[in-house]
């Protein structure tokens, strides 16, 4: 198994999620109660990132970053089930490990747990499109020049993040990690079993759909 | 006829559509009250997803998702007539089912017709030269490598929500679908025969300009 | 003389001062008078359709689109005089038309004076820079592969508005053009030659600064 | 030692400080007491700069621009200890000068000392964490197609705005630069050292990592 890998998803997992979460406190703390100022902040931070995190790792690890990503790839066949299952445990390692850096940054106490309810037939809706879509962008776009995928990523988040109704977490790890943080990007515990149903289930759509539209030609991205 | 493509061509219409409204609904829904606020968050949403759906969706069908694109490549003689009626009638499926998705996520009821209005000369005067650019802009970039078209269109709609008077439709599948939502971004049905007359003109009149700006070289796309 | 250049610069000046005017009045109309976010609007449309018209103007005319540019690179030799009198011609009746169109779009007088003030030694000075960047950018990217001019010429536009006192108009023929707009991308006609004078003065310093940096090793982009 | 390279260094510290103040002194004049609005303009002219400068004075000088990234390149033997010192002289010299530059298109005094408190244990970590990702950023671009690292950098910094307690210094001679400018980017002269010492570990800890993850194979960007 591939060590440098691993570490890159951990890396990329924790990076990811202090920006997430990082941005949401900025964001929250500047915008005088204009929730969609804090969004386009949030947005702005999260989609940027991705570019980035997702240009330097997917030559080491693929940069998957997202459980739901590494699932559909294992579903594919372009990585092994014990790299799959390596894969998700670095991921949800570094992005709760992200959420606690992202409090030390903003001087919170660092174990927190979110009091932010979200849920509802609409916002589950929301999730399973959300997911659908990032599985399938990253299906469709990893087949061509290097750059698109990075680029993909990235604004199809931003996109998300304002056209579905849960703001478009489509990443499990994430959404776990955004448990621990009782601020402008967390979720309620109880909110979590619901969302990462949800996105699984956007996962295999878009799986099912991108073995159609998208036949696996060259490597995806493993 | 390809039916990969003319799925292509619906999935795209529906993933468009959905954001066009969702993160209308999102935005007006977090902005306070300020719709340029609420225009940036929209814009945002619309140009991302724009340049992730062409850039993954072009190899498969050309991307156009848009009846005027696709009405200005049969005037040039790049898709059969069959095709060309097939794509307009999956574009026009999948708008329409994208704005019942962006419903169904917000807890919207999901059947609605807009009560916004939009016309007058002056809008109409902004749906043309929207359509007009944007169909330039196709022709322009579709001969250049290949993601100048995805940052192109997507960069051109960007620009249009904010310099035309009517915040640039541009696309005749999306402008119905629209009327199929009380929301943001909807249209009252009785301003769309206008709107659909205005595009036709300016992408009509960038066909006229495009055939001696951007003579006929390599294939456009599709 | 190449007649589809010439036409190339015209259109793509009254696309280029369409969407810089147009996108003016609607930002002011939507923002509820916060001039930050008018700002954000004016400059996310102007630099998209910046990307837009270097892209596809740029192998049908080297989409000068400015007639300070268009002086540097008859100073480096790259165009010849006739043709360079020709540009600026066309430039400068395409950014008035843009003008117009915009009005009209909007339901406002097509013919109008600005009544905005802009002048003073901070803008002048702010001119000077915002016209140096510009050429400097220029002249650094277009020997590079093609798209880094696109989106150098666009992205500095976008920090200019921001990073200069006078919002970066660094273009004569836009300068003039804004002069016959009383809206918020407006300038007052006392206050044009001031902005002319510093233009020039920032081109001509650019020019001798890109002589050092980017010796002309291939060709700029005629 | 290349004389043209330590020109760039300084002409493109120049341009960034000048954008990074200038754009701070207009965005929190236009953005009426929203510093969340003033953000969003301040990253959005920062990003756009660096772009430029990245891509256009990296074939030039490498395009550092940052006393942190030339000592971890210094590290890495891709610089000599000579050319590293006459870089950070430059960039140090460019970035004052571009304070003076700001003030002086914003018709403010050229000379000033910030008051703005920054420091406290969160925002050196922010500081340190900041630097970290930029440096690692780099480590990981520069290695891929031109291009990357233009748009890594960018977006990385970007995000930092966002994410870090701090807004994302993240540079050494950017931080002495703010210390002369009592204006939204500023940081009073007392807060210096405490970012500059944070800025330097963040910069070791990416050396370090980054020797794992991205070991050299091709040349940085010397």
């Amino acid at each position: 198994m591939n060590r440098r890998a691993i570490a890159a998803e951990a890396l990329g997992g924790a990076m990811l999620s202090a920006t997430v979460i990082g941005s949401g406190i900025m964001a929250e703390r500047l915008a005088g109660g204009n929730a969609a100022i804090a969004l386009l902040g949030n947005t702005l931070a999260t989609a940027a990132m991705l570019f980035v995190l997702v240009t330097m790792l997917a030559p080491v690890s693929g940069a998957h970053l997202n459980p739901a990503v590494t699932l559909v790839l294992r579903l594919r066949g372009r990585v092994r089930t014990d790299a799959a299952i390596a894969y998700a445990g670095a991921q949800l390692a570094g992005c709760v490990l992200g959420a606690w850096i992202a409090h030390l940054m903003f001087d919170l106490p660092i174990l927190q747990l979110s009091e932010r309810m979200r849920g509802g037939p609409g916002q589950l809706a929301g999730e399973a499109v959300a997911t659908f879509g990032l599985v399938l962008t990253i299906l469709g776009t990893a087949r061509l020049r290097p750059g698109s995928i990075s680029a993909g990523v990235a604004l199809y988040i931003a996109a998300a993040y304002w056209f579905t109704s849960s703001t478009g977490f489509a990443n499990p790890a994430i959404t776990i990690a955004r448990s621990f943080s009782n601020s402008f990007a967390g979720i309620a515990p109880a909110g979590v079993p619901g969302f990462l149903a949800a996105q699984l289930a956007g996962a295999v759509a878009a799986w099912l759909v991108g073995g159609v539209l998208f036949p696996d030609r060259r490597e995806d991205r493993s």
